[in-house]
């Protein structure tokens, strides 16, 4: 691995060159090395768990919030299970050399559209040291180089994931400098990286608001931003109300804090009445906090249902919070999405297939369901094996963002001489 | 259309409306409309030729130059061409709707990855009226509102072009404020263009490098920078040489000026003392201006070719210009063209299946050719009816940009209740 004292542009430097050499990597080696890196994990865990101990010292001494301070802690079962993770992304189908299309044009000429790694991937990180392996595992398996820059807090974990992963990498025949890591905590590192247009092909930062701010200021490399989810549910008056009950308890409650999960209730006036008592008190009972419009409150009294204002519409709470606005109509409930929605994940809940499709065509979003909770929005759901965050973009990668989503495509041409008249 | 006193980001609000509409649109609405925008642009002919005879009146008095003159000019002839342009459009296949992928999970939840619209598409050009329209049939087409700003030197050709397009197309049914014109030459409206992240999707910018560069610092909205192309034909030990010639001839030669022309011309030691002096004089009676190292202009004296220097490997002619190289390798070949190639369009001439599958393989580019001209990297040669541009970014599009390229996808999912356990 590139030592510490290389320059941010030596490493990238270093990384495209790698990077050239693991886009030919066959997908017996990358994957070999992957179970490498799994085996190292699990044999050099007690190296891990001393180096994040140090981390856990330091967090100690700075104050970090108990939530942080979960986040930074590894064991011997969440070693494990990052290894775990690894191994399943080995057992992935290899996205590099997929023919996406293919034709013979007019004039004889053979096209294949094929498959290919973007180059080197930037990831940029805050506090969990399971990402060092997790987006590392996906980049080698689809191909590319990654340089890795993690936070200030987790420095002694990051550094020994990557130096683990690294070696075991590098022993099972992948290039030198196809993993890398930036020192981390120096904000000038982080805007080097951001700005390595020669070396660098996309930047993801996994990491909250403050982090992605900071890159649309100075990053020239191409972003991915992973979603912000204000997903909504929509239950429409032909809506089998039991069903719309456990989808609408399971997109709030089941997993609140990720971006997947429900912000937003919407419900047809026409069972607003029926359904909002049994689905609110089912609601509360779990211990969401309530924030309703008028017809709401009028329709659920005595729970403590908030007045909702303006800005209700356009949070994410990510916590066991949730609004709820009674409509007039689908399509009311589908210009109150596309007004509001993160374009992440909507469901309507409905027995009409004419509501049903309407929905689909009309609602604008990475993923809309149709009777189901949008909790399903995940790379491992979708059976992409694993995912590297979440797209709210339209460009490139839109919704999981798996191994495929880390490649871009050339077109192979092959003639006998052709040339254009 | 809206009227020219609509600020931006109002005619951005109103594109944005329409989209929602447009991208419901059935093929046989936007076709009919297609079609009845070609038609206009023949019957009001007379107005288009009236119009653009005061932009190149205007254009005389401010002393454009005679290239820029010419692509101001229009007259029947283009006018016709710009129509059979948008009837050939009609007659693509719709993108939208076209499912791309499709599974059904383990849970019995089924997946469909759906072809949809992005939006509304910014499109920014220079001089040439006929841009308004073809980019305007690309994005009803792929059924994108369009917002176009062209320059201040061809204001009354684009308003009436602009103007019989959208009116046409309004009255075939497609929705008001489908097809927006911004006045044209105020640095601010681009820049306001440019950041209307709220409703405006993508930006495409057609013009020069200036252009291009203005927009790096003030674009906040997703820009598909379209391609330079710094392109290599590289002959190989094995390469049927008068196969070669032809090809070399036709990619430096054919049209100089565009971005798939050939710049530089590799080859191989062992034939360049065959080759190269056969090929110089060709290229050299062709009025090419030749840029050679060391090993070339002793193979080729008497023809002037001139010394190059470090420059010349990275320079984009455009003209009837070349660097000549004799490579030991065709590895020194792939690494030359990785180091300096802009990625877009790049081809070897070999008859050597393993030369020729190394360099496919090895070559970082949009479109890599073996024993064909790079001059076939185009929509319309690659079957896609019509390009917006050529991308040589590896995210979202790469290569031509058609109809499929404005698109983006969303997953349509559905159950019968389904939650995430």
């Amino acid at each position: 691995m590139a030592t510490a004292t290389s320059s941010v542009e030596e490493i990238c430097r270093q990384a495209k060159a790698a990077s050239h050499q693991l886009a030919q990597a066959g997908a017996d080696v990358k994957n070999a090395a992957l179970e490498a890196v799994a085996d190292a994990l699990i044999t050099r865990t007690p190296e891990i768990l001393e180096a994040n101990a140090a981390d856990l010292e330091a967090g100690r001494e700075n104050g970090l919030s108990a939530a942080l301070m979960d986040r930074l802690t590894l064991d011997a079962a969440r070693v494990r299970a990052i290894a775990e993770g690894t191994r399943k992304i080995a057992q992935l189908g290899d996205p590099v050399g997929e023919v996406i299309d293919g034709f013979r044009l007019p004039n004889g000429l053979d096209v294949r559209k094929v498959r290919v790694p973007l180059g080197v991937v930037g990831v940029i990180y805050e506090a969990r040291p399971n990402v060092t392996i997790d987006c590392a595992a996906l980049c080698l398996k689809s191909g590319n180089a990654i340089v890795l820059r993690g936070s200030s807090s987790a420095t002694h974990s990051n550094a020994i994931l990557a130096s683990i992963a690294s070696d075991a990498a590098t022993a099972a025949g992948l290039p030198e400098g196809a993993l890398s890591l930036i020192g981390g905590g120096d904000r000038a590192e982080l805007t080097e990286l951001a700005t390595q247009t020669e070396t660098v092909d996309l930047i993801i930062p996994r990491g909250g608001e403050g982090l992605k701010n900071v890159l649309k200021d100075v990053a020239t490399v191409p972003v991915i931003y992973a979603a912000a989810g204000n997903c909504h549910v929509y239950v429409d008056e032909t809506a089998d109300l039991a069903k719309a009950q456990e989808i609408v308890i399971n997109a709030k409650v089941q997993r609140p804090g990720v971006c997947n999960a429900a912000e937003t209730l919407l419900v047809h006036e026409s069972v607003a009445e029926r359904f909002l008592p049994r689905v609110l008190h089912a609601l509360h009972d779990a211990g969401v906090q309530l924030h309703g419009d008028h017809a709401t409150r009028e329709a659920v009294p005595g729970i403590g249902v908030r007045e909702a204002v303006a800005a209700d519409w356009d949070t994410e709470y990510l916590d066991l919070e949730m609004a709820v606005k009674v409509v007039g109509s689908a399509e009311e409930a589908i210009s109150h999405i596309n007004k509001h929605g993160s374009g992440h994940s909507e469901a309507i809940v409905t027995g009409s297939a004419d509501a049903a499709r309407q929905f689909q065509l009309s609602v604008d979003a990475a993923c809309v369901y149709v009777n189901a909770s949008t909790r399903f929005t995940d790379g491992g759901e979708f059976g992409m094996g694993a995912e590297i965050g979440n797209s709210t973009q339209k460009l490139h990668a839109r919704g999981p963002i798996g191994v495929r989503e880390l490649c871009t495509f050339k077109y192979l041409v092959e003639g006998s001489g052709h040339v254009r008249i």
